[in-house]
């Protein structure tokens, strides 16, 4: 039985999103070779891409996976960029992910923590579409554009 | 010839210092078996002192020592709590350190990054004597104490 979803490419429709733009940017900006250059975008996104089966077929045991904990890290980054881009303000990253998968990453401005977000499962990091991910990442920077906008001192110092 | 410096103990006098009780309860609180329970302060903190003839001789190439990285935290983690025990603002420690040995240590409370520090050549961490580690820990203390009156909303925040 062939059903709507099977007709669609993997992640559906990519939507004109800020966000996605960048995170497809920082991901090319690591293709020092030009190895990705003959790569659709949808390509460079699809490991973003976790399907509600698959989310749960994927174990909570071991290491995160170093190319997961990467996406992660891109994931962040273009919200980092994105903050910059729509209030000034440039963000550094860290984050203290437990081997178990827990853990905490934050954006930092100035003195001001302008996001922090507490995780788990992060073995399980992923979007069940493309939109969810463009939609996931403008809500945290919009977030962080708020609390930029909330603490402008602290952010500034 | 025995010069004065020979005569005293490695570390020199141990300081009345709030720091330095601090520093030690947190390396106790670790003693789950009590293997400690004989040894004096001194020695607990024996592994704080770096001498500057030990710190030209230590190689900084090769990845930090996990002994080290664990004194670094318990440092700043003693350094937290005298925040706490003067200000009342509980602080998370975050870091992110290159196996290089450069990065950057970062306590956070709520909103705000009450300690922000840059560090390099961290293979070399350490002080020349006990009043050198315990005046570190106090100055980076009242720092932090004077960010949190500076912007205590984004702190309680």
């Amino acid at each position: 039985m062939t059903t709507m979803a099977d007709m669609l490419p993997r992640g559906g429709e990519m939507p004109a999103s800020d966000f996605l733009k960048l995170l497809i940017s920082v991901i090319r900006a690591e293709d020092s070779y030009g190895n990705w250059e003959g790569k659709a975008d949808s390509d460079l996104l699809a490991e973003f891409i976790v399907t509600p089966e698959e989310r749960r077929a994927i174990p909570i045991i071991g290491d995160p996976d170093p190319d997961l904990l990467w996406r992660v890290e891109k994931f962040y980054e273009a919200i980092a960029l994105l903050l910059e881009r729509r209030t000034g303000a440039m963000a550094a990253q860290m984050s203290r992910i437990h081997h178990e998968g827990f853990g905490r990453i934050v954006l930092i401005s100035g003195r001001l923590v302008v996001l922090s977000k507490h995780v788990r499962d992060i073995h399980r990091f992923g979007f069940e579409s493309f939109a969810a991910l463009a939609e996931a990442g403008e809500a945290l920077a919009r977030d962080a554009a708020d609390t930029v906008a909330r603490f402008p001192d602290a952010a500034r110092a």
